[in-house]
């Protein structure tokens, strides 16, 4: 077989990423622009996004960084929402006015920033119904905050089985899957609930976070898992399973936040998402399933259309920086095999 | 009930303790120096431990450190060797009348400086045959190298079962044991086969780890496990369990080798052991419990006189330093209810 050298691939989408705030926010979303057409922004920035204003407020800054002084890279953010017990139909009319495709819904206490989450899911059954009604998509969290760390996904599979009852025409995304119990409850509901999947989760293992010296940079919630746990991801995605797609998840967080006492859960992917996916596919001889799960099954879930334009990849070896603005990114220092081939 | 508010204490044995060589050790055997009488001292330092002369010489410093000028607080180093394959009897002989208690076994590659360790315990047989011969104990690092991180213990227990089974007048202590299947598994050996229980597997889970944010100075091999293993090891310490003692496994680190991009394991222990398993004995209305578990059951298995003197414990609230020479020690910056004694 002659090695595939060169691959043009429709413009990929990134189904869930995290952006932050304030100054850092242009680095970030500069690095996202420059491979990925769409982005689905997580809403848990400090302040978290709830209103229409500030939805509208913060795609505005994320455009803006993407494009400074209007030259354009073509980003377009598909904004999301934090869910919030009391949101009426009307504050959810008006969301998806302001440009919302989903809400998220993270239970109290179990990632960066939910302190204010959700104790009981009781309490937005009303905000889910109406999310439902608008055609919004409902994005999960899947953990649930009691159970033990590593179980924690698993001890939610119940509530997200019961949702998909209570809510029939409601589309659920299960965020970064992390577990085999988590990829069978996706693959036993209908087709209406699918799953994010992250690079960390697809090529790592609890060994790589523990099994040597403790690596804070690939700390993030959910915690990566066994290797039977990566082995059901990786069986899903090279099934090319359009329920199974791409979100990074994709984290930053400055380097002194994750080497200190008290290390910040995620792990930033960004710069090496593509080429670590290029890779793993290839490995298997499966490279042909990279555009599917990167560029098409997310948009068909959500109704998007599929992207304009391409983008290559190139099998050239290249070093990961050590640092990337002021974050250590996964697979720092590594040499990859893969890369994003420069613009022309 | 009337509250206990001190507690004299036979001077407790730590059967468990590494103390580092050069200019660190001083600080580290000062701090172990005052509450206790013995310490068994690991021989993974840098040059290892495992001829006759480094040996003496090493447990020279010791007690240079000790008692600086001769002063004397009364430490007395229990000293063990790091088995090598090729060790013969003569080697073993020698070892023991430098003062050899034990030797200490180190699969390849499963904790801190453990490169140089055993890849195959076929290679140790002779070595093992002349410790059992000459009525040393053989210490365990209990974890079997290709197993994923949080299996390892569990993997290594047919090889502890096999060694006990081998060598049939052989004392043998698991160290640190970290799972209920480690617990299960000395429980179904001879009285000859032991465990040491550290504080942090007595107290803590992998939930304090990783569940919150990850905390660097909790990691330590083997790793803390689940709530229903901490379960297991608390059972058998409060049935006072004779064949489960106390060794801390109080490993320090400097901070800057915890807070980085890749933690060594070990925890520091040594400045609040005992006032933790005193807190952890009080709750549990089993005060009584604390002098066999610190200051008889080690002794006894190694067939050790009990210590003279004693070591007064108060309940009186202390907060723990964030820093001690150098090292973040466990539970730093955490409020006690029981301390050590001043020194009359």
């Amino acid at each position: 077989m002659r090695e595939i050298r060169e691959l043009a691939l429709r413009r990929p989408d990134d189904m869930h990423v995290h952006l932050r705030q304030g100054p850092e926010l242009a680095g970030y979303v500069q690095d996202l622009a420059g491979p990925f057409a769409r982005a689905l922004v997580m809403p848990n920035t400090i302040p978290p996004i709830t209103t229409p204003e500030e939805l509208a407020g913060y795609r505005a800054s994320i455009l803006e960084a993407a494009a400074p002084g209007g030259r354009g890279l073509g980003l377009t953010p598909l904004m999301t929402f934090k869910i919030r017990p009391g949101m009426d139909r009307e504050r959810i009319r008006a969301l998806k006015r302001a440009g919302a495709v989903a809400g998220k819904y993270y239970p109290q206490g179990v990632t960066t920033n939910s302190e204010d989450g959700i104790a009981a899911s009781e309490t937005v059954r009303e905000t889910i119904a109406a999310m439902e009604a608008e055609g919004l998509v409902l994005c999960l969290h899947g953990e649930e905050p009691g159970a033990e760390a590593l179980e924690r996904e698993r001890a939610f599979l119940p509530r997200l089985a019961e949702l998909a009852e209570s809510f029939p025409s409601l589309r659920i995304v299960l965020e970064h899957v992390s577990s085999a119990p988590g990829i069978e409850a996706v693959r036993a509901l209908p087709d209406r609930v699918a799953a994010t999947v992250t690079v960390h989760h697809l090529l790592y293992t609890l060994d790589d976070l523990l099994g040597g010296g403790l690596d804070p940079h690939l700390f993030c919630k959910p915690v990566v898992k066994s290797a039977s746990d990566r082995e059901a991801i990786q069986r899903v995605v090279l099934e090319g399973n359009r329920r199974f797609f791409f979100g990074s998840d994709s984290a930053p967080h400055l380097r002194k936040a994750k080497e200190g006492s008290r290390a910040a859960a995620g792990v930033y992917s960004m710069p090496v998402s593509l080429p670590l996916l290029a890779a793993f596919f290839d490995e298997r001889d499966s490279l042909g399933l990279l555009e599917p799960f990167v560029s098409r099954f997310g948009a068909e879930f959500y109704g998007l259309p599929l992207n304009e334009g391409s983008l290559r990849l190139q099998r050239e070896a290249w070093r990961v920086p050590e640092v990337v603005h002021g974050v250590v990114p996964l697979a720092a220092g590594r040499e990859l095999s893969w890369r994003v081939a420069p613009a022309d």
